[in-house]
């Protein structure tokens, strides 16, 4: 429903780039629940502009628990955040209602309200907006960790050069490296080339884009549903309203076209405790719920739309082709950013699933 | 919400495989749509089982409309679809219950039911509960083409064979081709290749995949919400509820993650009358909303779970390691046949949006 | 949301009074619960019109359940139960397009639907879709008994005929008289003398309504919301989409309006295992919130609209005012069926509210 | 669900007594819709406390719309109110987690949160919540207005003394009457008994409750849905979220139990122009759906429950019977601040409902 997302526990995000306030509200969840500030504030550094990669617009982003928490803990009333909006430079964006910028919202926000979105800086459209996403949750994320589920997420290909990939005998370790690290890879050596191809595309003004992989351990058997509300249902759901992506696989995803169903399917065994697959290629997920097994996906980050390159576009005022040059601030990548949104996504899902299913 | 899908107008699937009756409840459609019945026996025609491809369980699919609709056309109040189950050999499944199938959802459907599950044929997880999905969709497919709405998908690649890519010079041509036609290809010889391929996977006991990819033309732009009722957001929730599906992507996808921000941008231009894009790399959808540019996705359907090479398996009633041998009546290949069911759900999802968006 | 009803278990009501079909569509209801299915013919004999007071229609009303169950058990999965329309007589009606019956839904009907309602009996908006609703209904009031929970509802007054009050020493036994009673009063001879007046206005060719009054019992403490889903507002919402209810009020209702709060607060008092309340003006519920005592609650039915004496109304072929004489078959009062309608659609509300609140 | 209320515009309510802040998210108002905060504020002093009638707890209420309107039109996406509490003194309260106030939500609070609550103030229970809810509201009355929709409430009976009726030949005059007028009554005299009354009942340390009827004019016909959204369920589940609404009528409401048929029915019949009928009995609502004619309906007000004389309770920390005396600022009556509240949730559900019939 609009700008509400989850059953039994929704998050409903209002605010626009340029003004006063953006927030979230969450309601629904559960009394009694920890609330880790602390932690909250970590993820919000993990998504944002603190190094020489990214965007000079640099925001203290400086979360404000306003209702729902009390004396440390959820009261079971709707929690609400807000983070102000202190570093706004509006004029560098006027031109944009009569020159919608490629790639951008300007054009598709023009036509949905009729003329009267907040164009300032992408308004509500702004990646701006993943920060109360983000902090809502890290809220959600410490919560799943007090239930022994962690959530990790690497930038499996940038450009062209390719992490290594997740280790599935020490999966949890390698999701501790990744939320410790501001630069989430998994070999370091490829961390660095990807940062230069980052310095190379702003060095040319203009942007890349790349493949971020997540993974969860820790998931119960059991959660989801088959109709319509399976677990890659609602988390597409919610990724696919993540700016910039544009594509999502489960497992061995794409490469299931090319394999035998032989092949594909995960056979299931028992080491006397649990009930296992010998393969993961569904994903953690059979018939739309969860087997028990690590879930994991891949989606693709579109390379940031906004460039420094000349580009084409339409004068509206004038219906007439034009030539668009984009001043401002922007990202040559937001890839190693969007990360830390893609976990709290991931994390609101779940304990929305979770929640609604008691387990 | 679990079993039903949709905002303005929503569809609510109830049935199991072999129970009396499987089918579906629209609600929230205005009064005065003309309802073509010819044209739903048509498309569930599309995804019936009536060649050698597919598997021997042959039923009717005789829809029945049993409210919402008077006079031919639909009275504002829910309408009830319901199909008989007529052609049920239970038999064939008791033993599924202890040794659960890899691939398919018998082991998570016990635990999530607790073992009250109806089990027999896959019970409320069956492909079979995409008939009645595929009948609603077809009612809301000749309500969209009414409103010059087209959608359309190809098997664009099938276990390693490709077909031609849709043409963008004549799109809606490819469309009416495709909808026209029992094996959804754009080109035939590519077609007689996939078919060999799947004949091939039935002598050897085993399955293929594949990709499907679809297309809508006339979508109005300015359609979707940005945060959380994107476009991509609502089409990938009922499309990944489709069994099967683990993949999608909008526009240039997966390929975005190799591009520059100035390759992936669409440019905008004006042909005097409306706003263009000179590429169609966003798949129609800018920030969420339709741009006026055709929907372009692409979904990888796994091959089917049901195949009758031997497997690995567990029995549950032991708890011990087991072999398994499935029997019965199963496809080789379904993607064929869920063209039907992908054009059917992107129906249901757009009409919902074009109707929350009164356009 | 239309025509669903519920956010944690969902039920979604379709049919037309001379369609083929009536039916219900429950959703969320957890796998392994009891369903007795001479329960639910029990409860659709309480509101089926079996004696000289009702309407001479007369349908067997079998309830079929064609999904989610499963060797006598919920699936988990959603459960569809269907009536056919045997007895429809559409030629009664015709007429009734172009003049409406004053206090019916014919006039509003035409407007909201622009003509393509299905008019025939009243079509959507027929009593007769209570007979689902019932069914669904009963299959919550026994699994709520199953918990210890009970429902009752007399006829508290018709036509100034008044039944004594609800014992509070012996409310369980009322509740459990009542439901074993084809005419819900607790004191036999006002019932006489309530069948009576309904006898009295049927020779007249008019109608009487009354009050319903219903108790619960059993309801833990701690069920509802603040905003907005308080037990009175999920309670009020589907008690005024019941044909005919005008009217509710909780514990003292309106009755409070000439209290000082003195008079008004329930003081709480402990007996060494509960916290209890010296009086229940308040119904049961504080702060939109369970408090443990009984709910109690009354809601007005009016009159019967369908009258034998002629009335003025509008004909709307010509514009002009017209005078309407009703014929076919006619209910001189529905209180004493509607009872088993009250208590159905408030044990929906309260299973729901108690599947939400995991208690 | 939960702190949300609407289906095609939706508000969510957060904020506790005593926390930072108070406010409200209203998501899916379309673009371009005038804000005229002036209105906002004139709302918010009809139901703040600014006489010696009224609590001596004295706030600006000074409410700020942080995110959603540009350049004082809505831009479509949601828009964000909130509200600082400024003036909290939470030593009064710190007693009342021990000793719950009978009438209070004190002790249902705590069972449902399990003693994680905000108990300060009454905390999400506050009366306090209704200023957002008066100031989304007073943005929906402007919009409505400027529709030719008009809401107006009177104290229709305070303890006992009544207030003249609304005047059916000169309704909207009478409505005006009413929202020019800090003391919403019909009859000045009466007004003067009743704040007589009110002045009595706080000199004994008491409270006073009450009637308010409110009617709605140019509410067009068409509006609503028989199952389960009629407009008295979707109007009844807004109302009965407002603390101290303990019933609800509409029309004739009770008056309904001793009519015939033939008093009870309202006659249709044509000026030449519009379909009207002779008496209002159904309220202007027939079959859950709006005939065109004013909307009218009474809801009681309880006492407010925070009284000063001695009261009888539990000791929950030692499970005894003990006695409560309350000190702190209360109101002796809150139903001449309520009116604002119940004009602002009527603004609310209607606007919803509009927006969903599209009319």
């Amino acid at each position: 429903m609009k700008n509400t997302f989850g059953n039994s526990v929704t998050v409903t995000l209002f605010g626009e780039s340029h003004g006063s306030h953006i927030g979230i509200v969450i309601d629904g969840m559960e009394s009694g629940i920890r609330v880790d500030e602390e932690f909250i504030r970590y993820r919000l550094s993990l998504r944002s502009s603190a190094n020489e990669l990214s965007t000079k617009r640099k925001e203290p982003d400086e979360c404000r628990i306003v209702s729902g928490v009390f004396n440390g803990y959820t009261t079971g009333t709707p929690i609400c955040m807000i983070i102000e909006n202190t570093n706004t430079v509006s004029k560098d964006y006027d031109s944009l209602k009569i020159l919608p910028r490629p790639g951008h919202a300007d054009y598709t926000a023009l036509i949905r309200y009729k003329g009267f979105q907040d164009h300032r800086g992408g308004g509500h459209f702004s990646g701006r907006l993943t920060a109360p996403l983000t902090a809502a949750g890290a809220l959600m994320m410490s919560a799943l960790e007090d239930r022994g589920i962690k959530i990790g997420t690497h930038i499996s290909s940038l450009h062209g050069i390719k992490d290594r990939d997740f280790s599935s005998s020490s999966l949890e370790k390698d999701i501790d490296t990744l939320n410790d690290s501001m630069f989430a890879v998994l070999d370091d050596d490829k961390g660095e080339l990807m940062k230069e191809a980052i310095r190379s595309a702003k060095r040319e003004g203009d942007s890349v884009g790349g493949i971020l992989e997540t993974a969860v351990t820790g998931i119960p058997a059991g959660i989801g549903e088959p109709w319509f509300d399976s677990v890659e249902s609602r988390l597409s759901h919610i990724l696919f309203s993540v700016p910039a992506v544009k594509g999502l696989e489960f497992g061995a995803g794409f490469g299931f076209a090319d394999m035998l169903g032989s092949e594909a399917n995960d056979a299931f065994y028992t080491d006397g405790k649990s009930i296992l697959t010998k393969t993961n290629n569904n994903g953690g997920i059979n018939g739309g719920i969860t087997n028990g097994m690590p879930i994991v996906f891949r989606c693709v980050i579109k390379p940031t739309p906004s460039i420094y390159k000349e580009q084409d576009t339409v004068d509206l005022s004038k219906n007439e082709n034009a030539k668009l040059a984009i001043h401002g601030r922007h990202d040559p990548a937001i890839i190693h950013r969007a990360r830390a949104v893609i976990d709290s996504v991931t994390a609101i899902a779940l304990y929305d699933m979770l929640s609604e299913s008691r387990l």
